[in-house]
């Protein structure tokens, strides 16, 4: 027990030390510092001896002198040679009164009190928080979309080439890397989406990203103002317009039939929007191909009005049927085309690797911004995806996905036929991850989610992909990250709770 | 030779096709494509039939098969049963002519040209490119502030750790991770910074981030709206006026002492800031470290205000004299310090992990931004650097690293004061990787800075770290990067450019 030369036995300070991960010292300082502070060691308070104190407190006299000295050096003790060691007597208010309120009763000012959590926020973290669209989901849900097979991912292969590469890159691999990406990455990329998705670009063009969001945030502030309008599909994906709300633009929704998104209607309701959000090979969430026609419309357009066309080519390497339509991109003459893709979904979502190639005059401007923003992606899982392309592991790999979703696809389209037909109708099934079933005229999807978390199954409604008041009732079914059966029982519960 | 049946030899389509990495098919359908494309071969214009084609280019029917289909399913060709394959004649104005100037002479509306390059970005854009501050240097720079002793870092111990943990990870990494970071990371964090500096919180308020401008891209973003004020150190850290700045913030320079930043400056200039942002173990780039009564004061503001600090530790773990100052969050009672620090410096700048230490009641606002913005960081590498923590590996560095800088720094002051005395005066010298070297009054520090350049020594001058007009010259000299021999070297070329 700590007994005090000058009065009372401080509570704060009596005690022994535990024994544990932090110090005795850091102990002893937090002691006395949060006894200063709480004001139970008042001002000029005389403290006893090191040498008392070590020995009430059963620790070396080295400890007690470690964090007098620290609390020395930070100003709350002072201590005069002869005289002994004391709570220091200046500082401003606060250290004399550490609660707020406290504060605020003996302030003679007044005091304009900002409100907490959420209100505490800017009004642009206001409307960031109030569009945030929820975490993506980790674990394997039968039924939610975009969810990869990780049971059917060669960890080991990945596993080999991530070790190899670390064992081998040294020291070089340390340094800041550059923020368009790693070289050799960027010219795999470059040579996989040319071969791949007929773009046309040389290698300085692709800039690796974390991720199709990170893109698009990005673009959105980079070739977007607040009150300037932007073309989402209508229905669509939601993280695409949230990066828009985010930057302060206005959205057009533009409606999509089999075909893609409707341009024409775009270009009557919105043609002077500045940007338009697009899924060409296969639409979120509908499913349909944008058809040539369509594609040239809407290079026409961007070409005539300066505006810009952003290509999200997600899931445009899962094709099943036929061949995949070529990209937007490669169409393009006039640089008006930023395209997206990401590696998350075909590699495995924790990978954070994803890149976009960019209109020549627009690289360098996009480089320094995501410098400033943060930086670059690491360089070692660039290094190692790079050499895993490179080794031919990557096209295996996709050769294999196809085999495995087709495979879950066509087990999906029976267990729904024998489950669940009539009561759902699917759509589009030729490529991806996932397919739209729509519900019934007047079923409610959001009660039909609902219902059906409470029995354990997550799914995704449609009716919140649409920004308008027009929408249809549906499911957005991902039928690629469990096995057939697993898959099968979910879709039994949902048999239940459309039948409830 | 491709011999055409319906009229003249079409350039574009002849020649052989070559053997390389791109399948005949892919080769066939581009040259198809661009002919079309370009008007080398008109609208309706017939083709040869598959056999003849094939015959010509010395390639399988079915290569020229399988191109004419995928031409024919993205509506550039059509074939009729009978009549052969024929450019399809439908498709709008950009089909026909696929370069701008031609769609924008052909047009009769007004054409509104958006100009290119810089000015085709959005105000925004524009702003961020204006700010932005180049690329971190790459490579070993001698007197480069903020560049780790690479050659000192446990490659070796790292790659076991690394390798280890992608080994026994197994699929269980590979799932979406929370915005928020890997649960182990952040636990680690928290016991860090807890022991090392002082640090009040749990380890639910630390988020895993990329980078220390990361952190302050999102404080901007969240916790600032355009036009707000927000305090900078004068001179200060140029990263966090580029943060600012880009979410349209007004900066307050607030004048820095040897004591660090001058608070009640900052509250005569502006109290009704939104935010300071301080740098308070070592004031960047002077090297001060705030006095105990300024830390209160500045708390004191805060609480009064509702205002946020934003305490940028950086370097806090590498002082070489005495004990490091605790943290300016573990004396605040009210929850109004935003906590920044990061291992990109004492581990490697390609490594890509921060973190912040939130007020409670921010996390969940920070974290639903941050999975909006770019979702969430590697895995992987969150765990390894767990796992590098946990074993001890970490604080056995950080101790090393002090060795290693604090020789770096003996051997720096020694060759400073007999190459470049008087000629350069030094400031603080008992934390971290660099130093103010000040340069007499009058000396352009540009003028050094390019001179140095032109001799092959890349410097940091002091003046641009100031906003306002009363700039002292002075250089930011680094001395942790490189061995002492390479940084002497490196001195008397500065020594040669001062003499010049």
């Amino acid at each position: 027990m700590a007994k005090f030369t000058t009065g009372a036995v401080i509570p704060v300070l009596e005690g022994a030390l535990a024994d544990g991960p932090r110090t005795l010292y850091t102990q002893l300082y937090d002691r006395v510092r949060q006894a200063i502070l709480t004001g139970a060691l008042p001002l000029g308070h005389r403290l006893p001896s090191t040498r008392t104190l070590a020995a009430d407190l059963g620790v070396s006299r080295n400890t007690v002198e470690g964090a007098f000295s620290q609390l020395q050096a930070e100003g709350f003790l002072v201590r005069r040679v002869g005289a002994g060691t004391f709570v220091a007597e200046a500082g401003p208010e606060y250290y004399r009164t550490p609660r707020v309120p406290r504060v605020a009763r003996r302030s003679s000012a007044p005091v304009p009190t900002r409100p907490r959590g959420r209100d505490a926020l800017s009004e642009r973290g206001r409307r960031t928080a109030a569009i945030a669209l929820g975490p993506d989901s980790a674990g394997t849900h039968p039924l939610v979309p975009c969810l990869p097979a990780l049971d059917a991912f060669p960890v080991r292969t990945w596993q080999r080439v991530v070790a190899r590469r670390v064992r081998r890159g040294g020291r070089d691999l340390l340094h800041y890397g550059a923020a368009e990406g790693y070289r050799p990455l960027r010219e795999a990329v470059a040579t996989h989406v040319a071969t791949a998705r007929a773009v046309r670009c040389d290698w300085r063009q692709v800039m690796i990203m974390t991720s199709t969001q990170q893109v698009l945030d990005l673009v959105a502030r980079l070739l977007l103002d607040a009150g300037e309008s932007a073309w989402v599909e209508e229905p669509g994906y939601r993280g695409a317009r949230a990066a828009f709300l985010a930057a302060g633009a206005r959205l057009v929704p533009v409606p999509v039939d089999e075909d893609g998104v409707i341009v024409d209607a775009g270009v009557a309701r919105a043609p002077d929007a500045r940007l338009a959000y697009v899924t060409p090979s296969h639409q979120y969430p509908l499913g349909g191909a944008l058809s040539l026609a369509r594609r040239l419309a809407l290079l026409a357009w961007a070409h005539r009005r300066g505006a810009w066309i952003v290509e999200d080519d997600y899931d445009s390497e899962l094709r099943y049927t036929g061949r995949p339509l070529a990209s937007v991109q490669g169409l393009d003459t006039a640089g008006r085309v930023v395209y997206v893709g990401t590696f998350n979904k075909v590699m495995y979502p924790s990978l954070r690797l994803a890149y976009v190639v960019l209109p020549p005059d627009l690289v360098d401007l996009f480089a320094a911004a995501r410098q400033q923003f943060d930086g670059h992606t690491p360089t070692l899982l660039q290094a190692a995806l790079a050499d895993f392309i490179e080794a031919g592991h990557f096209v295996a790999h996709l050769r294999q996905m196809r085999l495995v979703y087709r495979e879950r696809r066509d087990a999906f389209l029976a267990a729904v036929a024998e489950e669940l037909a009539p009561r759902i109708r699917l759509g589009a099934c030729d490529t991806g991850m996932h397919l739209t079933g729509w519900l019934g005229e007047g079923v409610d999807d959001l009660q039909v989610v609902d219902r059906a978390a409470r029995r354990g199954v997550a799914l995704r409604p449609l009716s919140t992909h649409y920004l308008g008041p027009d929408r249809r009732p549906g499911l957005v079914l991902g039928y690629s990250s469990a096995p057939p059966a697993v898959t099968r029982r979910a879709l039994r519960t949902l048999s239940a709770v459309l039948d409830a």
